[in-house]
Parts: C-alpha cells; structure tokens; sequence
C-alpha cells in the first residue's frame, strides 16, 4: 500500500511544522554541554526581542506543556497571599481558575459571554469593585472560541491601577503583536508548539526581571519553580533538569525561520490571509463562524455545525481526515460548533484545499444543509 | 569546512539515541486524533508490560522531564499527613527529600554513604525506629555515583511492614530487572530518554490502580495531578494538555526497538559489556572507578579524575569532545571525579574508542599520572 503525505494540521498546536523544523530533532545534544546551552541562551533572547522586551525583562524556559508554563507563572509569580481577578470568556481562562484553586491563590472571576472580548473596562470596574486584587490573569487570545481580547487596554488599566498583570499568550504569541512599552506586564506565557511553529514539549515565560527576584520561595512546587529555574540557568547556562534537547532544536530552528520569513508581523499576515481565505470558502459553502468578525483572532475560526440532524462531528471529522486535514473540536457548552486553526506551517492554499475537502465531504456524508444561523444578542 | 559526526553522549540521558528513533519525529500528530491516541494507549500497555505489571498496574505519562513526574508520584500518591523514608545516597535521593519540602509532605531522611547501597537492613531498621511513616520513596540506581540500591530487598520489606513504596527508576528501567510479583511497589518512575532510548520530554509512573484511585484530591498542581491525567486519560483516550507528540513517537519507535532487540534482559547484557569494556580499558589507562564492582550499576561510572595537578574538568571535557566523545561531570561532594555513561544505543565498540579518545586527549593535555588511590573505609 502506498501511504500518502501526512495529514495537515488545522488544530491550534501542536500543528503543522517545516520538514526543516523536524530535520532539526534528528541530532542528540549533551544537556552540560556548551553547543546545546548556547542554544538556549541564544532562543531566550530571541524570544524576549519578540515583545521588543529590554533588558528589564529575561526568558525563562520550562519542560512540559504550556500549561505547566501557566501553572509555574501563576505559583511563581503571585504570592501566596495575593488575589487574582480572572476575566473567563472560555476554557483557557477557566484552566487558569482552576489552577488558582490547586494553588490556594485567592480568585475572583469575571465572567464574559464566550463570543465578547474582555475590555479594559470591564477590567477597570472589577478592579474598582474589589481594591484587594492584586493581579489580573490575562488570556491574550482565548482559543475556545478564538476571540481576541482586549490586551492593550486592559495592561493599560493595570499599569495605572499598579496591579500585576500575567498574560497567557499561548496562542497569540509571535503572531499578534505584543510590546512590551505598550502592554507592560509582569510575566507573559507561551509556548514552542503554536505560533512559533516549533514543536510541542516546552513552555516558557518573559519575565519582569524586577518582578522574579522578588518571587523566592513562593512556587508551590519544585519542578515548577521558574525562580529557582532562573537563577540555576543564569549561574549555570543549563536547565536546572533534563531539557526536552530534540524540542528545543527544532524551537531554534522555528525561531530562524520565523525571523527569515519577517518576524511577527510577516507571519500575522499570513495567518491573516489564511482565516480569510477559510471563511470565505467557508462562507461559499454555507458555514457561518460563531464569532463577529471585529473579536475574531486570525488563529482558529469556530463554525456552526451543520444543522442537518445526520450531522455528527466524528464522522464529518474522519470525512475531512480522509482527505487529508485534520479539525478540531468545537470547546463550547452552548452551541454545536467545530474548530479550524489557521496557524503552522501552512499558507492560503491549504485553506481553499479544506475548504474543498469539506466540501466533498459534506457531499459524501449527504449532508444538505450546512448552518443554521442563531440568533444573537446585539 | 566539512561537519563530521554528532559527538557520542556518554551521559545519563539525554543519550545518543538510534537514527530510526530519530526519524520517527519527522511526522506532525495531531493531539485529538486517534492515530495518536492509539500510540499512546499501546504505549502504556507495553511500559506496563516491561515490570511484568498485570491489571492491577496502569501506567500514566506526564510531559515534562523525569523530575517532573517523580513530583508528580509524590504528589499525587503520598497524602497530605503522609510521612516519607527517604534513603539518601547520592543527588537524586537528594532532589526527593527537597520535592517533599516544597510540597510539604513529612520527610525522614536517612543518610548513606555515596559509595554504599541502601539495604533492606537499613530500611527495616528505620521503619521499625519510626512507625509513623507511611511511605518509602527509593532511588533504584543513584546514578549521582552509581551505585545499585536494593530495591529487591527493599520492596519486600516494605510490603511486610505495610507502607506504600515510591520507586525512582529513572536510569534503571527497562535495564536492571524490575518484576512487580518480586517488587511490589505502589508507583514507579521512569522517563522517555533514558534506558528506553528515547528523546527526553515526558516520563511516566507505573502505578497500582487501586492505590492511584484513592488519590483524588491529594495533588498540590493541576498540571501534575497525576489522578486527574490518569481519570482524564482513561475516559478520552487522550493527554489532558497538549503531548510533546513528536517526543511520543520517538519513544514508540525505541520500545519497538526495545522489543526487537530481547527486550530487558539484552538490553542490561549491552550494557553490562558497555560498563565492563569501559572499566577495563580505562583500568589499563590507569583510571580508578570510584565504586567497588559489587555496588556498581551497569549504568553510569564514576571514575576518579586524574592526581596530575593540571587536570582540570574542563580542558579535559573539551579534549575529549573534539574526539568525538562526551562525558559528564562528577556530582560527588567529597572526591573530584568524572562519569562516563554506558547506556544509549551504543555498543563496546563506543567504549572501546572513547577509551582512545580518553588515552589520545591525555596525552595531548600533558597529563602523566592519571589515579590517585584514595584510602576507603573496609
């Protein structure tokens, strides 16, 4: 049997990345030695010129997914004491209630409709409303749905509230600007498998150098400690445990292939050209995206589901599979959705090419009618 | 200039890994498809399979390094009001009691010598001083020196005394036998790029199911939660947050390798050739091992660095690497010394030649004598 290419990755991280991405895992590196730490150091300053950070801030690296990167932020950063009011328009923001309930960090949630951004003054109020928060936890780009919230006002009123602001850049990092004199903030995460278009395995957070000197003894957790991380690494040059080596080589070369192609503005234009050639495709075939296009991040696109009641998302799914593109989920309670990334190593092309096998797969699945629009709230 | 081969890792893993396990990363996975979930569910059968675990055992990976997942084992198994006996011989016992400090679990610490075993003796004795401890946490194969614990012994007492057993078998699994009929444990830990030979990214714990869940509620994290992994796991098919995917396949990819080689007991004849090839052929250059033969795993060897006063790790390190070599530094207290690992997919003819690389890089540094006996308790 002939197999074919692998299937592309619409999905937001892992994704799909460069055969030069991958070729770069296919030599080992000694975790003590020099050539693979000048690596690291060399990618933690790459990553901190990418929010135009000064030397006021460093990079701190840590194995695992991003979400360990989100746990070791918030146990680092925010002291045991400390309040943290979490604007919730989806999952991610909710992952980061419940890691503040693991954590003993005292929450208070505002919550927003999952297809409305959270706004500075949304963030204003709630800061007015209770004076003992401390923090605001921040998700730039909120995948459930994929709306994008409102990051620049809302550091904006946490610099002049003087409250801490964290930020879970997970899936906007390195395509949606972000700078550090426009959006300050205290740590910011992300990740080597979305928008940098590296491989999944390690994590990582841009740090206010002031902020993290303060923050010995706060991490609930040794392996998650990016206080004890940092200062092993800054004496050392090395990861303080085994370093995930194939990860952080194929991280480096996504890297070099991110600043060759223009950094991040090359690569939001190109992610924005893919959400619109998907939409529109998408459009064509009569599928409406859950989100108003004014809160849609150029990331991942949710879709109604086809109202068609033989509609059922795991054969429309293996349908899509078969010729060659792989969905996503939707992450909603309310409503029937599927996902679509628009992030990889992946240009126009591949969007009208799944446009087109939707397409056919609807057809196949004999699936008539495609979306039922539902009414919404203006 | 012409680039000549990777440098051989002689190192406790990250190690040299085959080119075929390599390759196996040079395929994107998506982390919802079941392409992959189906890697990792057969995965956790075979990895059960290697400590003849039956239904009583599952096996729970967790991405990040080993440590990661050892944190994750004390976490999650050991309860709050738990009291653990940590045997500590060496940096990894070490790292154990320092996770137990951050996580608050009571620690009785009990000290052995770098160069010596723990013994069932030992542990007996202590568990009977201080009949409230509840666990044993216990480094298989201290590879801080080297040195092979008695796991067996100790397994049996624990199981005689009644208190839970935490094996760290990091550096020995899938190596040193390790048979669940012959040493009960509650949870073991091991990791994707050590003896296995995979790439480093993710470790795991075997577990007994009837232990793990009782565990709901005793994690300190949400992203080492091993209870929820496991529930989450189980119910899905699918990793809680996103897999280092390509880390995954590579280790599927070794485990086959794994298989087809005679599993566990071809594996520890490799390396024990490995070990005894490289003691022999340092010995006839005039180097020491730091442990007596009967204590020394087949894994990592400590040797004694040169008496020349102009050694220095360093130059030495960096003698040996431009021939192609790379070792690792000693991490005893006490002794200056250095290691040399035996494991990876490598065979004696790589011992054989950084043995000459070893010989060719003393001479070029000018170094005559090369062991200092030092005077050892009987």
């Amino acid at each position: 049997m002939i197999r074919g290419n692998d299937p592309i990755l619409l999905t937001p991280g892992p994704l799909t990345t460069s055969l030069r991405t991958k070729q770069a895992m296919l030599s080992d590196w000694g975790s003590w030695d020099e050539a693979f730490n000048s690596v690291t150091a060399a990618l933690r300053r790459d990553l901190v010129d990418i929010v135009g950070g000064n030397d006021d801030y460093t990079c701190v690296p840590l194995q695992g997914s991003g979400t360990f990167s989100v746990e070791a932020a918030i146990g680092t950063v925010i002291p045991r004491h400390g309040k943290v009011l979490v604007p919730n328009n989806g999952a991610y923001c909710a992952r980061i209630i419940r890691i503040c309930g693991y954590l003993g960090r005292a929450v208070v949630e505002l919550p927003v409709a999952e297809d409305q951004p959270a706004t500075a003054a949304m963030i204003d109020a709630a800061l007015v409303a209770d004076t003992s928060i401390t923090h605001v936890a921040q998700v730039h780009c909120e995948t459930g749905a994929g709306v994008l919230n409102d990051l620049p006002g809302i550091a904006q009123v946490c610099a002049r509230r003087k409250k801490g602001l964290i930020v879970d850049a997970m899936s906007s990092f390195a395509a949606i600007p972000i700078d550090v004199r426009a959006v300050p903030f205290d740590a910011l995460i992300a990740a080597s498998g979305k928008c940098l278009e590296g491989v999944p395995g390690m994590g990582f957070v841009i740090v206010r150098k002031k902020v993290l000197d303060a923050c010995a003894g706060n991490a609930h957790s040794l392996a998650m400690d990016l206080h004890d991380q940092y200062v092993y690494m800054e004496k050392t040059t090395q990861w303080r445990y085994t370093p995930p080596t194939h990860v952080v080589a194929a991280l480096r070369a996504a890297v070099d292939q991110f600043k060759e192609e223009g950094g991040q503005p090359a690569r939001l234009a190109r992610y924005s050209a893919n959400c619109e050639t998907l939409v529109s495709g998408m459009a064509a075939l009569g599928f409406r995206p859950y989100l108003r296009p004014e809160v849609q991040a150029p990331i991942i696109v949710t879709f109604h589901a086809p109202a068609d009641p033989a509609y059922e998302f795991k054969s429309f799914y293996a349908a899509v599979r078969a010729r060659g593109y792989i969905l996503y989920p939707g992450k909603l309670t309310q409503v029937e959705t599927f996902r679509v990334g628009c992030i990889g190593a992946i240009d126009a092309n591949e969007m009208r090419n799944v446009v087109s096998a939707v397409g056919v797969a609807l057809k196949d699945l004999g699936l008539k009618t495609v979306a039922k629009p539902i009414p919404r709230a203006a």
